[in-house]
């Protein structure tokens, strides 16, 4: 049995831990003031090409959320996402929890667009009773998204420049952001990011590390007492050093990067094996998590050797399902799967894939 | 330069790191749900002699208090601690946050007593406004206290029947507990919480983990959709076996317990040089946080060598500092401090130390 | 230039400021203990055949739902009510502000259906990763709905029957309860309210009180320390009896009856009307709010001489309004206004109405 | 048995009623954008020489405290006041259900002093871990306080200074600013306050309205939404206009000022009896509050004709009571009164009174 089921199923890069080991018995000072933490935040200010961003490293991406987005609004304000986004659906309400209304966005594959955004702040402002809504105030995107697509450079510009003229905040959630990077579709880089949001977070957890996301925010204002609400939400751990080491081996060598790379090459061969062996998909992901269709009868049988996510059930006896490579994930347990791939599909698959006739081949 | 400010200065006890590297391959599903958490869940279960009791892995003690007393409390209810408590002080008002008052007892010693709790329900109930006030509807101890001090057995007793005849729970933080059960003077063991609190939870973090507490929850009513509440927090790890494999190293051999003996038995080291060198102390710590008293010209001369915590200024050019052991703390390290203790307070010291004539000898 | 956009134009009932005038010099104790307040809860109490019932007079609606809601649900748990529902629409967020998501599910007309509910509580338990979601927990609905219609008591009955088997309470806003009461199709009365509705609210402000609202809880252990939430609130009117006065003069001699009556009345005429002229309507209100569909030429033409409120924009030139009828509205009034519609609709009005082909005739 | 217990044991004042039933069938808007309360907040603007200020009619005093606060506040931020502020005791704990501690500084009276707010921030600042705690970020004073007594013009001034050199809002809470106003002690006027305070309110429901408080934002940018926050928090009356007509009759002929001095005439009337007859007070009140200190057997012989506060138990038998006088205090009352206090304190009164040696004469 093979776990494709999330990209935090092994434990942390090998180069982390080592360092983690090399730097055990050194004396630091807590809560994130180490020189561990500050070397990271110098390497991560350098990759962005902006030096006087503000970096913090917190626990989880949950906690990254809520504490960004808790922090930049004020009571009777909402932040706009899609009805996918992970604050939306998969937070146990902690949004909510701060006393914030999630407002979501109809959308096709988990992207919104600026003439979204724009339509939904615009309908508030126009509609006489305003006063009786929450009110939109900042616009949160994940990119990837949750269903594995990546924004394009010009749509982050096209949200950019509506959230100036709304005069709201960009806050864009990178829990998978190395996996978005490492795609061949990918322009949106590093130092786009600290221009194009007001707020972006760099995900660890689930691109190589035990823990942690580093939140970059982008000026001076909205970093104003910012630690206090780290504190306020339980993010500023005592051995804030296990943090700074973390990232700072993730981002002085490149090693970012090359993780992502290497589970997006993993999982394009994964998506090559089901599409040629007749699949459709629920999204055209780019990224390291791919949303094949499968039938019961391949389902089933692909289950006796992998696990992998039930994504959301279709009409005909079809689901669609998620795999998900990792920095851990290995080329030769990809050949074994694609060898299963194609054999299941060509004894149990459909002839005729027909669900969504309009996707690429 | 040695640092004694706190007891996370150094990294995690090796056979921590050992575990971590041992197991980084092996995948397992996420948030707590994989084997090694189970057994650690166990062995914990075992060490307290209850088998039933619930335990959840949360990354840190803020966390820990916030999960816990959000959890516990309708929205009209208040927590009550002593007015040195750490939600009370260091917790950038997590606890408000969430709704909730913190109603601190007046201590001399950052204990309170089951008598002052009863005395703080029976006035707000003979209250005839008291639907005007915040009701008092839990109670929250430290043990060790932030000023390094532990309950007895009984006066946990005394605590839990003050509990029981008000209908309300007894929460205990023991973000030191390895501390207190290596105490000398400790008669409270792991069995004991289990029978006399609701919830408590057995510090990581500050007791030779990276980061991380394991929260027990004593009756199956209250562990009822305690994860939701564990989400909601942002303490849902997403590799949770990072949690499991800690836990499951300090309790399967008895670490824990070890950790927390060696640390004391430092502290008391450097208690017994700063007392038989003339030095009075804020409070009579039996754990691994001391806080003696010192003239000015000591303090100084100590902080060339040495870092500590300024805990409080006294009266007379006295400050009331302290001195934390750890696990990490070494022998020979402490044999340096005495000596330097004894060099200074000869030279520097005063003859007659008279600020707390009622220390005990 | 006459109002119908809402019904709370005029003051109160007359009955009412009478009341008022011949109680003022009395002295009475604050915050709704005086005996006025006792009086109207018995009143209440008999309206409904349920003696055991707890009243508390809350002062308006927001107030009341956010109450009620913040005192029933535990912080990770949501509301569920129709996607139209008072409180995911227009109350700014008050219940978001309280910690806890609005769940709305999708209604053509702003009815829930219990088939609804039970499908949304089975999604969520179903969900393997429902710990991550917020719970859905209580279910709200407004009678009249915020769309003018009235549940059947078949329809609450199978409310109450899924909400029974899940284990939640159900919530009925009553904001205009006394246009469904005065309503000819209502077959559901204040007994079965107390029957069906764990909370339900009896609403004055928007039938003939200056302002204040009735929260009738129909079990003992959910009324538990409700006037601390009331006080936490801002509810607990410091000169209470203001309110207990209008509740007594409204329910003593069958007037509050009587009142939504009377505005049901005028508000048929009125919608008489309109059917009559050719007009299709957006919802097919039994109460007191009636919703006819207008061309440009015939909405500006009527807006001339009154107020109606704009409710949604429809294709092809039409809009949907809000003619609110109440205590205060005069037969004469309605003469005129009627006389109004059809001379403008001959003139202006389409001949082949047609946008709701299944519209009752 | 008359009610000397609150200021709010009668309705309202006469010309308040027959306002109401002047205008009851006149049609308005809702939601305080009638023209009462345009007229009304005009009214109020002149009254305190700033054409600019913003007026806001809220329902009662705990619905402004709340508004005002976490409208004000970012989530680390707590308000500061003297540990017997109404926020700190009487409020059910609401300014923490919206997130916020309120951090209470000792007094002696119930006042504040500059000195003490500027030393609260200061040390909050000073201390290394500040980012652990809450940040004191707004002032919270009453006047007059919950005391009775009332703040000098120079002590404004000199509070109004801390709060511009730390940036932070100033904010009276003025729920019986008309018995201020009325004494002739008083030197702080209407304008005062708009000059000195950021915001403040004008209480209505102690001061012979049938409820209501005018909140004054003395700030363009303090203003910016603030009506969305009061929707939030329950506080935007549907029939707005009651609020208006009864703060437009309370200061168009200088009602407000009347009601004020007429009670503080009572109150001294009552305070003189008591002096005279060898009471002591807990506090000098130059109010409409009085607090003498009765022995057991005055106390209870006083009881039987009059109803009043115990406010606090004193050592040796003694019991701080509080009488209040209103608009309602009729003088032929006190003059019973008056009568009585000095037969029973002739019989059951101490000769020599002590508790309290440095009261004035």
């Amino acid at each position: 049995m093979y776990r494709f089921e999330c990209d935090y199923t092994e434990g942390a890069h090998p180069r982390i831990l080592d360092a983690l080991v090399k730097t055990n018995r050194e004396q630091t000072p807590g809560y994130g003031e180490d020189e561990f933490s500050e070397t990271a935040r110098k390497i991560i200010c350098l990759a962005c090409g902006k030096e006087d961003m503000h970096v913090h490293f917190l626990m989880g991406g949950t906690q990254a959320n809520t504490t960004v987005i808790a922090s930049a609004l004020r009571p009777h304000q909402a932040v706009v996402c899609a009805e996918q986004g992970h604050i939306a659906v998969h937070e146990s309400g902690a949004i909510e929890a701060t006393g914030h209304k999630v407002i979501t966005l109809p959308s096709e594959n988990g992207k919104i667009t600026a003439a979204q955004v724009q339509k939904c702040i615009d309908a508030h402002f126009s509609d006489a009773t305003h006063e009786h809504c929450p009110q939109p105030a900042m616009v949160y995107i994940s990119h990837p998204t949750e269903t594995g697509l990546i924004y394009t450079k010009q749509e982050l510009r096209d949200l950019r420049r509506v959230c100036d003229e709304k005069h709201i905040p960009l806050f864009l959630d990178g829990a998978r952001l190395g996996y978005a990077l490492g795609s061949e579709e990918n322009d949106v880089f590093m130092a786009d990011l600290a221009k194009l949001c007001d707020v972006f977070y760099i995900g660890g957890t689930k691109v190589g590390a035990m823990f942690g996301e580093a939140v970059c925010i982008c000026n001076e204002e909205r970093n104003r007492d910012f630690r206090y609400h780290i504190k306020q939400h339980g993010g500023l751990l005592a051995k804030g050093r296990f943090l700074g080491i973390q990232f700072e081996t993730l981002f002085k060598d490149g090693l970012y990067l090359d993780l992502g790379k290497n589970a997006v090459r993993q999982a394009m061969r994964i998506k090559d094996a089901f599409r040629s062996s007749g699949c459709d998909f629920l999204y055209d992901s780019p990224t390291n998590q791919q949303f094949p269709i499968l039938n019961g009868a391949v389902l089933e049988e692909l289950k006796k050797n992998y696990s992998f996510s039930i994504w959301q059930e279709l009409p005909g006896d079809k689901t669609a399902v998620r795999f998900a490579t990792s920095w851990a994930t290995r080329p030769e347990t990809v050949d074994a799967l694609i060898n299963d791939i194609k054999k299941t599909c060509r004894i149990y698959g459909d002839k005729t894939p027909s669900w969504s006739a309009d996707m690429p081949e």
